[in-house]
């Protein structure tokens, strides 16, 4: 029986029931929804997984509540500089973009990196180069000003350190978070996953985080799994964690659950990297493991119903 | 029995012994002698492994025959930029660094991002500010000039293409190899591996390669092993191809050998990922395999002696 299945992240960090009120609740949870069905219209009408993965994101990077497009964080100059990661499954075919600014949809960028580019990763004015050539979309400062983060800047400024991407309340333990991300498999088998992230609010010296590194925040092949990760970026590309869990599924014939528990509630808690992920294996099967107090997330398959969660369950 | 070992590589490609004169051939052994001795009297010392080599990459990137540092091929805009990385096998710590320019020694802006900063990654204007703020040592133009890489660039751009790192023969087919890497085993049993480039001559659009990528280019862990890769680099980054080896001995508890053999001349060599990568476990055992027509390499232990080499054995 053929069948399909998608996840998508919105961060995690600390998302405590007791700092949202219920009206943020509710918003988070419509733009989470409205993500997850854009991207499962794409599988359902039998399209690609990669097409879904593109389309997921784009929703999440046009909400101005997650820390992706146009809600992407100030950096430490007031701009909003973003990543992002695409891979296909089958080919095993990427594309990836770090640094950049202007472009309303970064994911789209990295797409258009792995199907017209002979490359895999573009940074900073160069890839804003090609994707003016590639006809791309800008879009100006304002649309990517949202005063919440621009808040989120001024407070971080002022006691010289980075700033948690969702949340309102300044914790300085929680200020390297908030990516969006997306898994699909399609009817035909084929697995694909998206990473986008604004970073981190007031970083500095062109800080890379895992998002845009194939291996670190993205990975899919058919024969195992599809993964994308969310939380501080440092320990999961030293951990190189969404290829872990591959590794462990091809050659230690781990399930998918058993090599995110180890990865995601052992081997990251062991070096203190907070964070989580989304996976989905070639059975559709989807886990949505994170070690912190909230992770953004949603599922939904052809034979499972839509499943929403912010909080600890 | 303590063991110290030590392995360093110039970059793999086309590199025919039919097109190479005696007296270049002598300038590269002497070249990668007299690295690989600078990173050995760092281990015979009793050094740490991450000394070790950050002191053989120092003097590769000194040295103009090799594409890093000083010697760093021209990019379409006529500039030399450079990438680099660097992982300690004990801790699994890592810093690294991409599209930086006039830096002396990127290899050593990637060890002070390691030890310096609470990042791992860095990228352009924003990782000089930091190596300004560090004090590392700037060179101007003049130093990163040298007539054969510009000649290079220019013999490129006439037929827009990119060109081989280190051929002074014009061979599109070899365009996007250059690199060199070290890794290291000391006498506690620590490995250690770094990775630094000056990229491909006429590249575009901010391109990244495998070599700043932890997990693709470079990667260290006590528990299996230390790589470091040289190829072409979109290949290497869509097998994330030095965790590979370290995942395939720690999770299907293959040797060294076996991993690499597998890895180096089936896996890539299905994708048409041409290249090699030197390789290091913690019993001192050390690999140089390659799928190219040949690689520049060296090795030496405190039980072997010096094996230098350039063309297929």
């Amino acid at each position: 029986m053929k069948k399909f299945a998608i996840a998508i992240h919105g961060g995690a960090g600390t998302i405590l029931r007791s700092s949202m009120t219920p009206e943020k609740e509710l918003q988070y949870t419509k733009g989470l929804e409205e993500a997850i069905l854009a991207g499962e219209l794409v599988l359902s009408k039998g399209g690609n997984a990669i097409d879904a993965v593109e389309t997921a994101i784009r929703s999440l990077e046009d909400n101005p509540l997650f820390n992706a497009g146009r809600g992407a964080v100030f950096n430490h100059e007031g701009k909003n500089e973003m990543d992002a990661s695409i891979m296909e499954g089958k080919t095993l075919l990427a594309g990836a973009v770090t640094g950049i600014k202007n472009i309303k949809n970064p994911i789209t960028l990295a797409r258009t990196v792995m199907d017209k580019s002979e490359h895999v990763f573009l940074s900073g004015l160069g890839a804003m180069e090609f994707a003016e050539k590639m006809k791309l979309e800008f879009a100006n400062d304002e649309y990517f000003f949202v005063q919440l983060r621009y808040d989120q800047l001024l407070q971080a400024q002022k006691s010289d350190t980075i700033l948690l991407d969702h949340n309102e309340i300044y914790t300085p333990a929680n200020s390297r978070k908030g990516t969006v991300g997306c898994v699909a498999l399609d009817l035909f088998g084929n697995l694909a996953a998206g990473t986008s992230t604004g970073g981190m609010t007031n970083k500095k010296y062109g800080r890379v985080g895992d998002s845009p590194m194939i291996g670190a925040g993205t990975y899919a092949n058919n024969k195992t799994c599809a993964v994308s990760c969310t939380g501080h970026g440092e320990y999961f590309i030293r951990s190189v964690v969404a290829y872990d869990i591959s590794c462990l599924m091809e050659y230690k014939g781990f399930s998918l659950k058993e090599a995110c528990d180890l990865v995601v509630y052992k081997k990251l808690v062991d070096i203190r990297g907070e964070g989580g992920l989304i996976a989905l294996d070639s059975n559709g099967n989807i886990e949505l493991p994170y070690n912190s107090e909230g992770m953004y997330r949603a599922k939904k398959s052809s034979d499972s119903p839509l499943y929403i969660g912010i909080y600890k369950d």
